[in-house]
């Protein structure tokens, strides 16, 4: 079996596609959503990142109407969902994807997806703008769920879940130094960044310091 | 008198829009939002999809600031809606515009634009990529829609409504494949396609299958 | 001291960047978010505006991320928020961004922003467009504003707040009308016609019309 370096990066891609999806999915029938919602918000959530960083770079059409593994992914994932959610119990089916296994998926999406953006920056020529590097490298990461959040109508998780968007401007960053020593295991060491920082802040309950309690008026 | 078959999708065209735009501001109105906002809220609704496809497709000055036909019909139906609301009572006003009529020229203005959509991006040079097409097709059908109820601050409708976007995607698809055919008769062909599926889904309630009831937790 | 007229326009920018940026930082204490979340809203509320009118016009990467002046001074507001809310009580720090004072600067950043945004629109080549150019004028002043609000999850304020975005237009249009006579002079005439709208609409409650009272349904 051949599997070589970019065959494993790739399938870490498809594995944060799906978990990606498979939020949005989630969400979207805990919002009552029908079929069709339910894959576009899985679809949104998956690819929704890299659309608005080739958005912006200019990259006419963008990578995932080009290749169609990552829709195809992302698309089968919401469906997959949607028949778990019906065949068993919903409940299951919501703990499950919010579970520990499927935050390990997630956490890995978030890290090659920031890499992949910084690198996909670089490649288009910006290379020289370390910030707008990572800019594009958070924008890759967290931007799928900000639009799941958005179109569905919360406030954006990105801004409330323990280092997420941080953890993904840590790998950006991380992959932004090493590769130029380091071409493919810089891509490795960041992704295993964002990793352990999301598991970690998960599971230790670390968080940023903030006001509290704001008296709330809304 | 001159009613080519151009002049006639020009005129299902500013009906859509007008449709689109008399949605727009009676929402601005349920929210309490003033005149600006109304006639705002009513053209980001009429223009909005086709600036976003502009954007994407980085056709710059968008079409809807070069011609200004769309906008002064959006903003000019926006005013009406205004007019019509104070004059004569509100709640007529609200029920005509969410009412069956309005909804007819809605789901011409969903077929017209999903076709512009899919043309334009041919147009642009993208006819090889059928997948992109229909998406910026969907974009330009839907997103204007979508822009409404992300400024209003509602959960988007294209999400909630029986088979809107389906619709829309089902004309995209419908004109991709029939234009080398029949280059006018598939944009007739494909809105009609649309209208009669949105007027049967409101008529007949259909639905897509979803998950029911979810514990809704929120 | 060498106070040109251009060290004053930068001046005048840098602190409505600031005013920006502290009103994101408050929503950001408000909706419990953490120190990054505080950070991030307030420096998406200062160049969101901006970074939209660059994408919009293909300048890539956004002049923020060639530039930083705009976004230390964003990134450095939100701390000083941050920690004056600490330090100090938090309703002290609500009341006083919210207050006169900053009411002035926000008048003051929403009259050079979108001053900057027609002028920037026509060095790309589009001066003949003066609707194009209006709009990424009014873009750039409340576009950050309007990002603030989407992802904070609250009905945009340009749509509630007394004559707001209209003030931003007007300013637009006296810099697109006057710049042929007066390059200079039109930026600081522009920018005090904005301010003089934003404080006496503040003060004298000026409303445009608006239907009172709808029935809400919501």
């Amino acid at each position: 079996m051949d599997l070589s370096i970019d065959t494993l990066f790739f399938l870490v891609e498809l594995l944060g596609t799906a978990a990606f999806a498979a939020s949005g999915a989630v969400l979207a029938i805990e919002r009552g959503l029908d079929l069709f919602g339910i894959v576009f918000l899985g679809c949104a959530t998956a690819i929704g990142g890299g659309v608005l960083r080739d958005v912006i770079l200019g990259q006419i059409p963008p990578q995932a109407f080009v290749d169609y593994a990552y829709m195809l992914t992302a698309a089968m994932t919401s469906l997959l969902v949607f028949v778990w959610a019906r065949v068993r119990r919903w409940e299951s089916t919501r703990v499950f994807v919010n579970g520990p296994f499927m935050n390990v998926l997630d956490a890995a999406g978030l890290g090659i997806f920031s890499v992949i953006g910084v690198r996909n920056t670089i490649l288009a020529g910006f290379g020289g703008n370390m910030f707008f590097c990572v800019f594009l490298g958070m924008t890759t990461g967290v931007g799928g769920g900000m639009l799941r959040d958005i179109l569905s109508h919360t406030t954006p998780a990105v801004l409330r879940k323990r280092i997420y968007a941080l953890a993904s401007i840590a790998g950006a960053v991380c992959y932004y130094l090493m590769r130029p020593i380091a071409p493919k295991g810089s891509i490795a060491a960041a992704t295993l960044l964002v990793v352990v920082l999301r598991v970690l802040a998960s599971r230790y309950r670390w968080t940023l310091p903030h006001i509290d309690p704001p008296e709330n008026k809304d």
